[in-house]
């Protein structure tokens, strides 16, 4: 088992030529990458089966459970996954924009790759394969830090993958696994400044604070989402009860599904039974303030905390609000940056809306559900960042690179 | 005095106001601001003189003490500082690019402030007024924590500054101090994710690792430069002369200043006494390897550590390589992946050097010293990143900005 310094030396010395390797080398890389693991499915299901097997010896939840397991399909899934970053522009190399100076110096901003990226995950072991292909698409070696549960289905993806890379001619050390998962090493890794350029966790709320509180590698935030819809007193109340119902019930487990209602007073005694029908008809809870309590049987009273929770479930909070700026405070008071929405006819309404919130993505009468990489076009996502620095919102191939300045001269002194 | 939670609760909320204030309305107050520097310029200095007594009885060196010290001109170079910002394309607001979705969404990316920017800083009183410029230009409310010799001085331009925002129209609390200068508080400063999103550094590599280390709110490193002049075999000496003079003496304290020369081991015997002896001209002392030594006299031996060192003084380290590679593996191994040059007149080795080499900025026949925001023609600089995440080498008002997502619907759901 090599130690993580190994690893860190490994990968830096990868990163240089990964980093300049060109489009059609990672990309056969991946055509490779994928047909490996289409011809080692048995292999990776056995791994896998050792996993599980310890998972219920644990007593560990059938959800839980669910996410680890690996069968024939979700290999496939894996396995194209790694086929569809094929046909996806390769962001390194453009140079994104070259100016001349009074001096004569041409000076051009060049995107490249990152160099290490660190991804720090729990349970899921294809995070090993789509965190493994973004980064090698990306001309960046990757040291994956997996949970324990899913320690033998990790090493087998990373053994499967590491030698169709050789085959491919890239370097071996492009993609590693930390085979020690010990908590310890885990935070030693959050600090291994010299050798990881970037850091993501990928997971739930615990793993993403503990990152955040021990980390000194840069580190890109991802995922809380207490997401808001906020219905305005001009509007049409059949979008906005599709809207709420779709961002609350199409998937509820998810970061950018819709935790809160913010309901305007003036329509409330119209709008909150309807919407309110509707959702109960979907199983959802109803989580309300005094007002909303007022309107509705029933409904849970909502503390000073359900403001900031993220449930994750089929529970919603409802409040009625004054108005507009009304609604804007309450957000930027509790939200978590991540997705909101209005839904209005009022065209000033919607302007100040999207000016004023402050959230990695602010809609306009659609759900909150959008906010996703392959729904804004970018055909794959490493996660969505809750942070302002570096990336905002989903992250693409690009956010996966840096960039360098290239400057031409002919002599010029300063 | 305000406490730290205090002055963060106050940034958050000017900089709601702030981040949505026009162009005009921002450049008023800059404006403004320099009219009140100017008329200020005696309390400043009078504020200024007590903490140059203060520094005087601590035994301060001379040094120390002129960076500490503002006269009228110097004063006037501030006012002259933020009506420089007020010419400056404002970046907030810009759309950069907007696309639309097979299902209609239209979605747009959209340049906005960060909110609130820390900058934790040392002796020089002017960078308060700078950040504070820079911030306000960008629509960021900003917390400065200046060194405690500048308390004095930084209260009084911090009064002075904010008297003007008001007076502005802008809100009072966008620009704060604290004036609890103890390292404690500091500290707590650099945790403080909840109010604070994104902090800089700016001074010495001590105070910078301080907050690579203690810091749990996103931040840009800024700031070291272990910078490197690579001689090619086939080059025009003279050039080569020139570029390395400049690198090295134009300025030897700054960050972009040259540190080591590479010198091709075919051109060594005839660049080597050339270079030296211009060099020592200018009082540089030489610190080489074995093979610098067996061609020059009174050359210091250079430690392992000499390359790895920041002199920022009038001490060039020197190597003689074996080949273009061996210069790029000593760079990246070495470097502190600031401004690195190449002097060739190879178009091969040209395009070699500004692919592999892993630096901010990466020069062909031309002096590292132009790694400036200024020089690159950002008109504003508020440091040189070092690291790899949101913004590397000179950054500008856009670095000073992050981005969000703003949709357009139509009642979409998934």
């Amino acid at each position: 088992m090599k130690d993580l310094n190994t690893l860190g030396i490994n990968a830096k010395e990868a990163s240089y030529d990964l980093g300049i390797a060109s489009t059609t080398e990672k990309n056969n890389a991946l055509e490779l990458m994928a047909q490996a693991l289409l011809n080692n499915k048995e292999e990776i299901i056995n791994e896998n089966k050792k996993d599980l097997e310890v998972a219920v010896q644990k007593g560990t939840s059938k959800a839980m459970l669910d996410r680890l397991a690996l069968n024939e399909e979700r290999i496939e899934g894996m396995a194209k996954g790694l086929r569809d970053l094929i046909s996806l522009d390769d962001p390194v190399g453009e140079v994104i924009e070259m100016w001349k100076r009074p001096n004569g110096l041409q000076i051009g901003k060049q995107r490249v790759a990152m160099g290490v990226v660190g991804i720090i995950y729990e349970a899921r072991p294809n995070v090993t394969c789509d965190a493994a292909g973004l980064c090698l698409k990306t001309g960046n070696a990757v040291i994956l830090r997996g949970g324990s549960e899913a320690i033998n289905s990790n090493k087998a993806i990373v053994n499967i993958l590491t030698e169709a890379v050789k085959e491919a001619g890239l370097p071996e050390n492009s993609i590693q696994l930390v085979e020690d998962t010990s908590r310890e090493t885990a935070t030693k890794m959050m600090k291994l400044n010299e050798y990881i350029d970037v850091l993501i966790p990928r997971g739930g709320a615990g793993l993403i604070q503990a990152v955040v509180k021990n980390a000194t590698v840069p580190i890109i935030e991802t995922g809380v989402g207490n997401c808001h819809i906020y219905v305005d007193e001009n509007c049409d109340f059949e979008m906005a009860k599709n809207i709420i119902v779709n961002a609350k019930v199409s998937r509820p487990s998810v970061c950018n599904a819709a935790e809160k209602m913010l309901i305007n007073e003036n329509i409330a005694d119209e709008f909150l039974p309807l919407i309110v029908n509707a959702l109960r008809e979907n199983d959802v809870e109803i989580i309300g303030d005094d007002k909303v309590q007022a309107i509705i049987n029933d409904v849970t009273a909502a503390t000073e905390e359900d403001w900031s929770k993220e449930y994750l479930d089929y529970i919603i909070g409802a409040k009625i609000v004054k108005n507009l700026d009304d609604a804007i405070t309450h957000i930027n008071k509790y939200g978590s940056g991540h997705s909101e929405a209005i839904v209005t006819e009022s065209y000033k309404n919607s302007q100040k809306f999207l000016n004023k919130v402050n959230a990695a993505a602010v809609y306009v009468n659609a759900s909150t559900r959008f906010t996703d990489g392959a729904e804004f076009g970018f055909g794959a996502e490493i996660g969505i960042s809750t942070q302002k620095l570096h990336a905002r919102g989903p992250m693409g191939l690009k956010e996966l690179t840096t960039i360098k300045y290239i400057i031409y001269g002919n002599g010029q002194i300063r």
